[in-house]
C-alpha cells in the first residue's frame, strides 16, 4: 500500500508498503483524509526515535472487523462499528492490565504504543489498524476534511475536562498554531474572557472571526505592566521553550497556567515563583473524542477556515514543507 | 527594646531597637516565644534584600490595641481579641484595596509586607505590632513552644487546604526539614498511605513515632524502579533545586507535586514530561490558622519532638548557628 514513512534516511513515499495485519479486537480503516500536526514535525527531527509509517490525525472508513465480540463496540448512540462505518481514532493504545490501564487511564498506559508516534504505525498510508475500542463514527453531518480535526479539538478540550474554566475568568491562549486556535475557541465556549495571542495576523482573523478576541504578541508584550499577574488562566501552546516564562508572568496569583507544548530542550527557570505566587501548573496532552465530535457536528466551532492547504499523496512532501512555514495551520493529506 | 535584626552590617543584637508605633486597627503584642525558619537563613543570605527584625512565627500577649471597633475583632468562638490575650499572627499584611485583597487573597495583595520577610518588622524582639486581623487567640491548652509552631503547621494545611487527598491515594513527602516533617504529619490525619523521605534517621524517628511511615533517602533511590511513577501525590518540600526533578520522577501519570520549597538560583529542566504525563504542579506557600490551631490543641499533631532547641534572646547567634545544622529541627528563642 502507499504510504509516508519516515526512516533514518527521512521521510519516503513508500509504494509497496506492508499492508497492516489485524491483531485481536481490531479493524482495519482505510483512511480518507490525514492532517500534518507539530508532533510529526518533531518526528522528523528525531522526537521519540520513531521510524514508520507517519501520523495521527485521520478520518477514513473501516474495511475490515477482525473481533469475536461485536457487541462490546456499540457507540452511546447504539451506532455499530461495523464494516463501512465512516470513523475517527483515538491514538493512544494501551495493554489493558497495567497499573494505569485498569486505572482507565489508557492515554498514559506504562506500555502504550500511538499511532505514527511511538511503537505502531501511522495514518499516512492507504490503511491503518487500530483497537475497535479507539474508534468513534464520524457524523453524518462531519465532513471527512473536518472529522480529521477531531483528535486536536479533542486535545483543546482536555483542557476543559481537566480545569474548572469559570465564565467570570480572563484566560488568555498563547499562541496561533492549531492546537492554541482550538483551545482559544473550545474555551470560549464557556463565555469566559477569552483572548487568543499570536504572532500571525492573518491566523488570528480565523478566530477573530469565530467572535474570540486576539492581540499581537508585540501588543501584549507592550502593554506588559497592564497583563502581568492579571490572568485566571494561560494557556501556553507556543511551542517554545520561552512559552512558560511569559506564561508565568501573565497569570495571577493562585491562578493556573496548562501546558499544552511539548518542546525538545531544557527551560533554565526558577520554580519559586510558583511556590510565593501558588500557581497551579497542569500538563495537558490527549483528550475526549466525544465532545470533540459534538462541537464539530453543531458546528459551534468551524474548523474548515484552519485548512491551509489540501495535498494528494505523492504531493506528501510539498505538504509537509507547507507546515513547516509559520504562516500555515492545518495542512491535510488525501488519499482517496 | 531588645531584638533580633539583620541589616548590611550583617545578624546583630541590639538593645535599644525602637518600639513599633501602632498603626489603626493594629496590636502591640509583647513576644513571649519565636522560632527561626528555613526563611529567616535565606534572609541571612540576602533573600528579598530585607532589612529590620527578623522572625515571622511567634506566641505572644496583646499588650496594646488600637482600634476604634472592637467588634469586628471576635474570634469565632466569640473570644475576643483584648489585652492581656496570648494570640499567634498570621504574618502577610495586605493593603486591603488591590484586586487581590479585594477576592479575599491577602496573603497575596500585590502591596503586601510580611512580618520579619518583607517591608515590616519581625517577631524576634520584645515586641512586635500586627493588624488586629492577622491575630488569632492560642487555646488554653497550646502551651506558648507549641503555639509557635501555628505559622509552619498552617503552611503544611495548606496543602490539604489546596488539593484534595483521597484516602486511598499514595502520598510522598520529600524532605524531612520541619516543613516537610509538619507536611506529613498534616497528610498522614487523612489516612492516605503516606511516607515521609528524609536523609537523618533521628528526624524520621520523630514523624515514626506519630505513626508515619518513613524511608532514608538512600533506600528510596536504590529501589528507583519501584518507587518511579508510583505516587498520586508528591510533596517537595526539600529546599533544594533537585527535589523537583526526583519529585517529577516518583509523580504517577495525572498525579500531582505540591512544591513548598522556596531556593535562590534557577533550574535547568524540561517541562515536557508534565505535558506528556499530564501531571499538575501545585505552588504553596502559607497557610489557614484555624485548622492548625485545632489541630494542636487537640493533640492530634504532637509539635514538642520537634523542637531541638530553646535559647535565650542574648543567646540567639548561638540558635542560629543551631539552625544551620541539618541535624536540627524547630529552634526557639525565648524572649520571657
Amino acid at each position: 500500500m502507499k504510504a509516508v514513512v519516515f526512516n533514518k534516511n527521512g521521510l519516503q513515499l513508500v509504494d509497496d508498503y506492508l499492508r497492516p495485519v489485524l491483531k485481536e479486537d481490531e479493524a482495519l480503516v482505510r483512511v480518507a483524509v490525514a492532517g500534518i500536526c507539530g508532533t510529526d514535525l518533531e518526528i522528523l527531527e528525531g522526537y521519540k526515535g520513531f521510524e514508520g509509517v507517519m501520523g495521527h490525525e485521520f478520518c477514513g472508513v473501516i474495511e475490515e472487523i477482525n473481533t469475536k465480540d461485536f457487541a462490546k463496540y456499540e457507540d452511546r448512540d447504539n451506532t455499530r462499528l461495523e464494516v463501512g462505518a465512516r470513523v475517527v481514532g483515538e491514538i493512544n493504545c494501551g495493554c489493558g492490565s497495567c497499573s494505569n490501564c485498569l486505572r482507565g487511564l489508557k492515554s498514559h498506559c506504562l506500555r502504550r504504543t500511538a499511532i505514527g508516534i511511538t511503537g505502531r504505525d501511522g495514518c499516512m498510508a492507504k490503511y491503518v489498524a487500530l483497537p475497535l475500542e479507539n474508534l468513534h463514527p464520524a457524523p453524518d453531518l462531519v465532513s471527512d476534511k473536518e472529522a480529521v480535526f477531531t483528535e486536536p479539538l479533542a486535545a483543546a478540550f482536555e483542557v476543559t475536562e481537566q480545569v474548572h474554566i469559570r465564565p467570570s475568568d480572563r484566560v488568555l491562549v498563547l499562541g496561533d498554531g492549531s492546537l492554541g486556535i482550538l483551545s482559544a475557541l473550545v474555551l470560549n465556549l464557556t463565555q469566559a474572557d477569552v483572548v487568543l495571542v499570536g504572532k500571525y495576523p492573518k491566523k488570528l482573523d480565523v478566530v477573530a472571526a469565530q467572535k474570540v478576541q486576539t492581540l499581537l504578541l508585540e501588543d501584549l508584550l507592550r502593554q506588559k505592566e497592564i497583563n502581568e499577574q492579571s490572568f485566571d488562566l494561560v494557556v501556553e501552546a507556543t511551542g517554545s521553550l520561552d512559552g512558560f516564562e511569559l506564561a508565568r508572568r501573565l497569570v495571577r496569583p493562585r491562578g493556573k497556567v496548562v501546558l499544552k507544548s511539548t518542546v525538545a530542550g531544557n527551560n533554565e527557570l526558577s520554580l519559586t515563583p510558583l511556590v510565593l505566587d501558588e500557581i497551579t501548573v497542569v500538563g495537558s496532552r490527549c483528550g475526549p473524542f466525544a465532545p470533540a465530535l459534538r462541537a464539530l457536528e453543531k458546528k459551534v466551532i468551524e474548523v474548515k477556515p484552519l485548512i491551509s492547504g489540501i495535498y494528494a499523496y505523492d504531493q506528501a512532501f510539498d505538504a509537509f514543507e507547507l507546515c513547516r512555514k509559520g504562516t500555515s495551520l492545518k495542512v491535510l493529506l488525501d488519499f482517496c
